[in-house]
Formats: structure tokens, sequence, C-alpha cells
């Protein structure tokens, strides 16, 4: 343990040099690891870097502004690869208008979109709507104490979508609302950038990533996972 | 040959080195290799590793549940490059409930869909439907003894598909089936990350992977296939 | 800020070597920075280069011509990453015949898509047109002085578009119009390559780029912005 | 220039090493260059390899088959980056059929879908159809002697699409005339990759493979183009 600490110290003094996917993290399994995945430094040829990026895609109007912005997945270690461990979301955050041009980020409300909720969004037909509700504290001796619901509806005239959250607060007895009108044109970036993110928040823009896998005439190989499954059985 | 395996074998202590394309592999062709192409390490500045992405796409519901993942093509070297040897495909896994939230992947059933297929799919309309059917067997002496087939059939009340897979196994008297229905936001999800992942099954996203092509005022080189075929003839 | 100045000028000698990201860099952020961010040389494991591309798209008619080219966003260092500071584009350039298949493309006319604006043009309907409006001196005290629009209209056939540019200019008391016919194949080609461009010019392509991010069971760093920010309320 | 051959050639031994961009190539220009751009071995941080990528798409049917496959553009170098020189494509093959799943592949006949072909194709609606007509030997002295011609019309039951090339040769007198039905999957396919590959025939996907830019406050590069050239008028 000792020793695997000092290794990740060390690495942080030479953030460019590739570190050797060791034996050390051979044996580090999603649900059973001691240590999870922190400070794993390399994947194929690529090296970590807090590099974090930030293009959130701004729509401001009167009464609020809202924002959007995809959060990757979080891998961990597996037996013979990464897997996904938690799935990426796309973030709306939604601030009050505090007079002309100016919101108040701090009080920002926010609501994550879930793959699923993402394609139901992109689906949306002209005159569709949808209703996504959210516990923050889900699963936990706090539920139902905090209740969010994100509502998309076509606007009166047929040119747009009204988005919408509505944050209950049973504890601060608070009931927050933002409503931000949306043209077509705002919408169809959403819809374009929103479907160009879905396969990135499900991780599937890492398999695109890879070097090519060749075939193996005599693949001989113990532990890699078949690919020919469907024809084993 | 000897020589050739000691290659590999201690190849395999040094993953972070690229190991430079040597003439050990210029005569390698796609169908007559006696070798295969396994152990390749270097395509282009690309390094082998083993890491594999683990990012299926899951659907839970009440009696069963499937994911979806994509499979990358594999590739064999040729001449004056690599070509896809095998085409990707999309994994469908299929498992029963075994209680609330409960799943028994031990008695998966898989379904690979082939990049026509997967067109088939995305393609489908608000009421459309598709069968298709897989003999994992086929072209052995074993040929229609296990037959499968996957179908997608709207939903009577029109706001999503059912996907059921059936495999009929003639040996051992079985018959399994499996029926997971799916929203529209759901099929929304598939049919926009299996549109995402179809050129990369067909190995086209390797295209953009490559470095830019420069236009050779006197190209002279030899074994290079010419880009002005249709205007040589 | 001596020191730091004296890399930047010699990193101009080793273009091709990999600068690491320094505890200079650290506290460089986006609207405070003395310095700006002119000269950052690495981001993750790239490397700057001025290598830029040219790929327009060009459509040649009677009495003008067009190309559009997606042009990226600029970014700046921000605490713990980097951060959109100023949108890309797509930049239409309008040139006027001056004989067959001759423009004068001294004479050309640029207008720059937004993100929305483009979100406008890709949504377009079969029979739907759109009007953008520009002014060049927006927000100083030359406003108003030029006025620049963009409209796109279907053609009277209904097989394709009219995409207009008109400058007016009340300094010089001059007005240009150009005006191309665009069929619907070229429209297919520009609604497919500005959706392909439009994650681009937002930056949302840059989140594909990065490593993956594992999950850490106890994350403890310091100045990173936490994912689970909805479930934290 | 003896230098300049040297160190091309010497370079073929160092495959895996990074060619700087040296001032040798500073002023090669597109149009002028006594060289051209062969050999070019680095552009950012990327170097050339002869890997060529072969992954067509094959549709077999009775009396005929075709593939498909994307042909990059190809650049050459300019003053400030690189420039595409010529667009790439989507090349065509067509083979007669010579048995069952047997077909003559020395005499198949091609045809190179242009961006805007392809956009043609990709905007087909159910019941579109479209022809392209091409002469290989356009703006020579052989023009009119072999003319091509493709096209796509929708098969009579309204579940395809017929794809067929005729090559009217009037130096040999020969007239060769390939159909190929394609079901509504395979089109799906060829939509769904074509669209996948025209950002990256026109050139465009090379934007996205570059460093980010970053915003500089005291920008003085003397022979970078303007970003804001729009508003410099």
């Amino acid at each position: 343990m000792m020793k695997l600490a000092t290794i990740f110290k060390s690495r942080g003094n030479v953030p460019g040099q590739l570190l050797k996917r060791s034996n050390l993290t051979q044996d580090v399994f999603c649900l059973h690891a001691l240590m999870g995945c922190a400070g794993m430094s390399t994947v194929g040829q690529k090296t970590f870097t807090n590099d974090r990026i930030f293009a959130p895609y701004y729509v401001y109007k009167g009464k609020a502004a809202f924002s959007a912005e995809p959060i990757p997945p979080k891998f961990c270690k597996v037996d013979s690869g990464i897997r996904v461990k938690r799935q990426g979301f796309i973030m709306m955050s939604f601030s009050p208008s505090v007079g002309e041009r100016k919101y108040d980020w701090q009080r920002k409300q926010m609501f994550a979109l879930s793959p699923t909720e993402v394609g139901s969004l992109i689906a949306l037909g002209p005159n569709g709507s949808c209703d996504f509700f959210h516990d923050p504290a889900m699963q936990t001796s706090n539920a139902g104490q905090v209740r969010k619901s994100l509502s998309i509806k076509p606007s009166p005239d047929g040119t747009g979508y009204f988005m919408s959250l509505s944050v209950t607060n049973n504890i601060t007895k608070t009931n927050e609302r933002f409503s931000v009108p949306v043209t077509s044109a705002e919408f169809a970036v959403m819809r374009t950038s929103f479907s160009f993110a879905l396969p990135h928040i499900m991780g599937w823009d890492r398999y695109s990533s890879q070097p090519p896998v060749f075939k193996e005439e005599n693949a001989t190989k113990v532990g890699l996972r078949s690919m020919d499954s469907e024809w084993d059985r």
C-alpha cells in the first residue's frame, strides 16, 4: 500500500511520462477494489491530465438562463480492460435573471439528464413534450424531501419549446421555478449537440479511440472475452 | 518462426514501447498468411493494448433485460495497408429476470447484429418492424440445430417497440424466449448510438484516424493503389 | 513573470517538444490573467502547431460563389482546465463572378454563422426560410454603419434554396448583394457537414479527445469540480 | 534540392521518429511548388505511414455486386497550414457475377462520387431518384469517348432502390451495365456511413484533430489569417 502511494506521488512529478500498466493493477476489479481506481495513469497510449473542458451551451432569456454541458462517464479497471462504472450525463443548469442580461449563477439549480432522458429529448417531435422527475436523495433516508422536475413543452405558437425546471424543497419549504423559451434554432443546436454527446456520455466513443484489432488465426490467449460468443453455444 | 515467436514474447515485456513495422511482416498477406496476424503490434503511431472497453447500454424491464454493445471489426495486414477481415457487429445480450431488479446473466443469450441488420434497425419507421434469423452453426455439420430470431415490433399503443429474442435448440429440445418492451426514448438512444457505431463496426472510422494524405506532383511509388482509378480507364 | 516570458520565447525554438504543464500556469485565470493565454503550448498530450486546415466547401454559380468553412472556438486556461472563451462559427464567404468560372475573391464579403444560426440552417424544412442580421461594429461607436444580412429562401421550383448576402455600408454609400442558387444536393452537403461541425465550433468535440475519467472511491482532490453536484444539494 | 532528397530518403529508415517541420518546407506553396508535397512527413504531431485502410462496404446480389469505400482528400502545404488540393470521394466499384456468389473483380468498373453527389444520395427521399454522369477523359482530347452514368431509382415495390452503372466506350464499342437491387436496410447503411464519411472526404474531420486554439489577448503574430475577418471590414 505504501509502495503504491509512493508511486502515485512520484508520478505527479513526471506528468509527461507514460506509466506502464503494471502487475499492481492487474487484480483491481470493479466491485471489489480496495483502493478504487484513483490515480490510474495510462490507458492505451494516453496519459492522464487534469485539464477539464468547459464548453457549456448557453441560452439566455428574459427571466432565466440555462446552460447544457456533457459530463463524461466514469470508468473503472476490470480484468481485461476498462468498464463504465457510472454513466455520463448532460448537466442542465438554470439560473434566475437579476437584471438586464444578468444572471445569478450562485442560485443555479441543476438537473442531470441521463442517456435515456437525452434520447427522449432528441426524439421529441414538433408538438411533443416530456417530463423528467429526479430525487437527489433517492435511496437515502432523505428521499422525497427534494423533488426536481424538468419539463419540455411546445410553445403555443409552435415555433419552439419551453424548458422549465421546478425544484421543491420540503425542508426549506421553498419552491423554485425557472422557465426558458427555446427557439427552434436553439433546440436544433441542442438536438444536434446532444445527439453528438450521447455516445460520448455512454462511453461508446472510447471504442473508436482504440487501436485496430487484428484477427488471430490461432488465438490462444486466456482471459480475453471471446468475440465469437454467439457462435459458440 | 522461432525467432518471430521470441520477438512476440519479448514484446510482452515492453508494452509501452513502439515496435516498428519490420520486414518480418511485409509479406504477410490476408488470405495466405501461415501465421495470421497474431501479435501485430503497431499500426501507424498506435500501439497495441489489451485494454478493452466495456460500455454496454442496458435496458432492464420486468421479465428480462438486454444490453447492446459494439464489437469492432478485425483487421489483417495486406500488402499496402490493413484490411477488414471480419466485420464488426453490435452484440445484443438478453437475460431473464430472476426476481425484482435481478437478472441471471449466466443464462444470457446473444445475438450479433451485422452492419446491414443495424441499418435495418436504425431505418425503422414509427410502425415498422423487422425480423432477423441466425444459425450459429451455419455452414457446419450442425447447421439447423439451433435457430435464433430477433424481432422488433411496434408496441400496441404506438409508444415504443418490443424487442424479442427466441432461441430454439433442437439438440436440448429447449426454446427460450425473451421479450423486452422498449420506450421511444430508449429506442432513440439505440438509434443514435447504433448510427454512431455503424461506421465503427464497418471500420470506416479508421479512415479518419490516419494522417492527411498529400498530393504528390510526381508520384512514382510502386505498390500504392492509385487514387485516380476511375480516370485511368 | 520574467521567467514565464523566457520560457514561452524559448519554446518557440522547439516546436516539436512537449512542454509540461507546470505550476507556472496553475494560477492563470480566464478573466484576470495579465498575460492572457498566448503561447500556451500543451493541452493533455497534444502540442501546438501553426498548421491551420483550409478545407472550404465551395458552391460556384453564374453570378457569384460562396464558400463555407468551420472556424474553431478559442479557449483560455482556467483553474482546473480550459474554457471556451469565444465560440467558433462557420464562415460564409461570398464573391462576385467576373467572367466564366472566374470569381473575384478580393471583393469577397463574409458572414460568420454562430452555433445558433447554424442550428437554424440545419433545422430548415423543405419550404422553410431564415434571415440573419449582423452589424460588424456592434457595441462600438460605429454601430449601424454597416449592416449585413444573410437570407436563405426556398427556390420557386422547390428544388433547392437561394442563399443571399446583402452588405449595406452607410459610410461608403454602397450596397453589395450576392445571390447563389443552391441545389438540394448542395444543401444536403451543407446540412450534413454543418451538423458535423456544430459540436466542433461549440467545443464539444474536445470532451471526446480527453482520456477516460476513472471513478475514485475516496476522491479527496481539491479544486476539481464535483460531478455529483445535482445530488449534493 | 539534393539535401532535401537525402532527408526524405533517410527518413525512410526511421519511420517512428517525428520529423520536425523545418524551414525547408516553409515556402512550399500549393500552386507554385517545384517539388510538390511528396514525402512530407509530419503534420502536427502525426507521422506519415503507408498503412492504408481497406474497409469497403459490399452489397452482393444475383447479377452483380458493388462496393463503396471513402477515399480521403489530398492536401498540400500552404503558407500557414495545409489546404485541400483535391477533394475526396466515395468510390463505387461494380463487378459482374460469374457464378453463384462469384464475382469477377478484374472486370470491375468504378464511379467516384463527389461530395455533392454524396449529398444527393443521402438526401434521397423514399421515392426519389438521381442520376450522375461522368466522363473520365473530361477536359482532355479524349473527352466524350467514354461515358459513365450511375443511377439510383426506387424499386417498383417501394422497399429499396436499384443502383445501376452504365459504361459506354465509343472506342471499344462496348457498353457495360450493372444493376444491383439495394434493400432499405442496405441503403440505410449507405446513408449513415456516407453521411459519416462526407465531412471526412471534404477534409472537415481535420479541424477536430487539431489542438485547441487559445485566445491571445495581444495577438501580434504575422501571417496567421485573422479569425475576426467579418468584424474587420
